[in-house]
């Protein structure tokens, strides 16, 4: 390597966020890269799991709806991660998947918009949400464009209802403008939804500022919500009363308890929930936000520019071509390497703890989790590619062949 | 009391189901007669949870996804749940609520039939049930037309596309005579949606041998799943190929990891998966499943209906008027009493440890879990009642009022 691990170690002993580190259960050995697809485990979660099986479920039984606040942790869970994208409280309702969040954004703004017959997506978007708005286009009898970010100017005519990109490029890990191009939308007299989630925990945003229409994103990634942990929506305050959501369960009806046999949506952001969440998984997420107490996204994101920032230089000085952009402004929290054989190096990387993933067809894909990671794991990851690409050991059949899961 | 305790406490020595309660974990001093809303914790469950959280996210990471089956999940989970309600394998796909199944199931089976125009559902179904028809009837294009199943035949026209009832009324806990009405339907060349909420787990039904042509259900009633358990869809293996439904997620595509642009469905049930499903959730209902291991649907229906059928005795000797069926197979697992100050009843029954619930305006709701029941909690909650309505402790301010849930 071109510089020694020495200065890695300087630069944690420099880092004030280091001790942020100890807030997580990481297993030894491994530096885990793939906080973008799963994120590591908080220590406080194992101890709000037990007692929510325990005491909530197995002791209060169906009391705990009021007297251990099952009720409201969609909301309370909602506002907590709303303050890690710039949304004030009683915006953000958390439940459900992203996809079922898409849906219910994508049709509910587009009935804002009823005279308008174009719903424009990100061809390079994330399969599911691409998936969605050719289903909500199609419900709804609208036209499905796709562009890329930069070619928006391209298709903004007086049919779009509604533009639907992600902030971060899964793939590339690029950061697009999102002040500019929802600034763009609204000139066009269109609506704004944002994908958030390869940004919320990671990279600010600014939901209320920017006047976005609606968000979504996952919980499972940098906020480190656990395997399928509930999505989250975010239906800003201006809208609540004139949102028509499609997904009307039983628990976004204004007075649910009444059980009335027509649907009235519920006052506020309430309205966004739909039936009864998965309150095991909600309580994982609960515990695991703590780990975000007193910390700064200010500095989480210097912290996360620097480690990718390091990944950067260390790719250049081995003459490997990096896909992420180089502009601290344009990157999000991840850096894509295209390399000839990435599927298998990314499977030698893993056989010796270095785990990333492979995005087809050659991208080799590392994330970089600034609450837990380190620059000496930087420096140990990008040494293990180095001896991996220099030994060719992903020729070794025994790293053959499990497909890495999103 | 008309009957000595100890007749049920004989019978309770004579039940060969009795053993099964010791499969879950039971609070003292506590009758707990709201299985029906939430199932009790079985004992199973704890340490499924802790390997989940431990083991499989905090050390094995993104490697779970394969490594330990998380991938898998919503199928295996899903064919233990249909062996419970009489579909084979490779037909139920758990995941979301209950809410999103209804909607993926409406919207899917009115698509096959296109040229009808009429959506049939039950005024006194669930609010979710009648919510969600509403949504999708105004998304398609269809009337909504209500009606009670007795009063089926009345509305059966060749307009009708799907009627979509729940088995038991959750109120009444009057069982409908689903063979029948199912037959009805398809002799009118429309289809039939079944919810078994209050079905699985506790009342046999034969999905295959009825020819159903989908089936939604919650995990958290009588299969003991835990608060917001994912719920479940069945789709037989005739429809499969050609159901056209409408929340594409990336992981009921045909190949998912290829993240191809445009949505293609997977073959088989693997199309009714969605987003990525809550895994510490669905985890802990695995586990909560192993309660009915080795044990007859059959057997658990005749120890139900004994329940049940105790309390009726003793209502009627306390003359009360209870709206569930008397005749065994009119009636679910529960039993519900009108009585003119019902939820002050309920309220001054649970400070004395029975808990049941209320349904407006005037319902006791009382439900019986036949796993974990004994006759001789029959008799304590009604003797407990019998008190409470002779003593009036009903009006003691003291019992005021918090809102139950369903």
């Amino acid at each position: 390597m071109s510089e020694p691990r020495s200065r890695a170690e300087a630069l944690d002993a420099a880092d004030p966020l280091a001790p942020l580190r100890a807030r997580f259960v990481l297993p030894d050995g491994v530096v885990y890269l793939d906080g973008n697809s799963l994120g590591a485990l908080p220590a406080a979660v194992p101890e709000a799991v037990a007692q929510a099986v325990h005491a909530e479920w197995g002791r209060d039984l169906i009391g705990s709806w009021n007297g251990n606040g099952w009720w409201t942790l969609p909301t309370r869970v909602g506002d907590r991660i709303g303050s890690l994208v710039g949304a004030a409280a009683g915006q953000v309702m958390c439940g459900d998947s992203t996809s079922i969040q898409l849906f219910q954004a994508l049709v509910g703004l587009c009935r804002l918009r009823p005279e308008r017959r174009t719903l424009v997506t990100d061809g390079a978007n994330f399969p599911t949400d691409q998936y969605l708005a050719e289903s909500v286009a199609r419900l709804l009898g609208l036209e499905l464009v796709r562009v890329s970010p930069p070619d928006l100017a391209s298709v903004l005519d007086p049919e779009v209802a509604l533009v639907s990109f992600s902030a971060v490029d899964y793939r590339t890990g690029e950061l697009w403008d999102a002040p500019a191009i929802t600034a763009a939308v609204h000139d066009a007299g269109a609506l704004m939804l944002w994908d958030l989630a390869h940004v919320a925990g990671a990279v600010p945003f600014a939901l209320d500022e920017l006047a976005a229409d609606a968000a979504v994103g996952c919980s499972y990634k940098y906020l480190n919500g656990g395997p399928g942990a509930p999505a989250w929506i975010y239906l800003p305050r201006r809208h609540q009363e004139s949102l028509d959501l499609p997904l009307t369960g039983w628990q976004g009806a204004a007075a649910p308890f009444e059980l009335a046999p027509s649907y009235a949506p519920a006052a506020g952001v309430e309205r966004g929930r739909i039936g009864t969440p998965p309150v095991l998984s909600l309580r994982a997420l609960e515990a695991a936000l703590s780990a975000f107490d007193g910390v700064s996204i200010a500095d989480l994101r210097a912290k996360s520019l620097a480690l990718t920032g390091l990944v950067l230089d260390h790719a250049a000085a081995l003459g490997l071509e990096a896909v992420t952009p180089r502009e601290p402004e344009r990157r999000g929290s991840q850096v894509s390497l295209r390399l000839p054989h990435a599927y298998e190096v990314t499977q030698a990387l893993i056989a010796r703890g270095v785990v990333g993933d492979f995005r087809a067809p050659d991208l080799l894909r590392l994330g970089f989790a600034p609450l837990y990671l380190r620059f000496v794991d930087v420096w140990d990851a990008m040494d293990a590619l180095r001896d991996v690409l220099a030994t060719q050991s992903w020729r070794d059949p025994s790293y053959a062949v499990r497909a890495a899961v999103t």
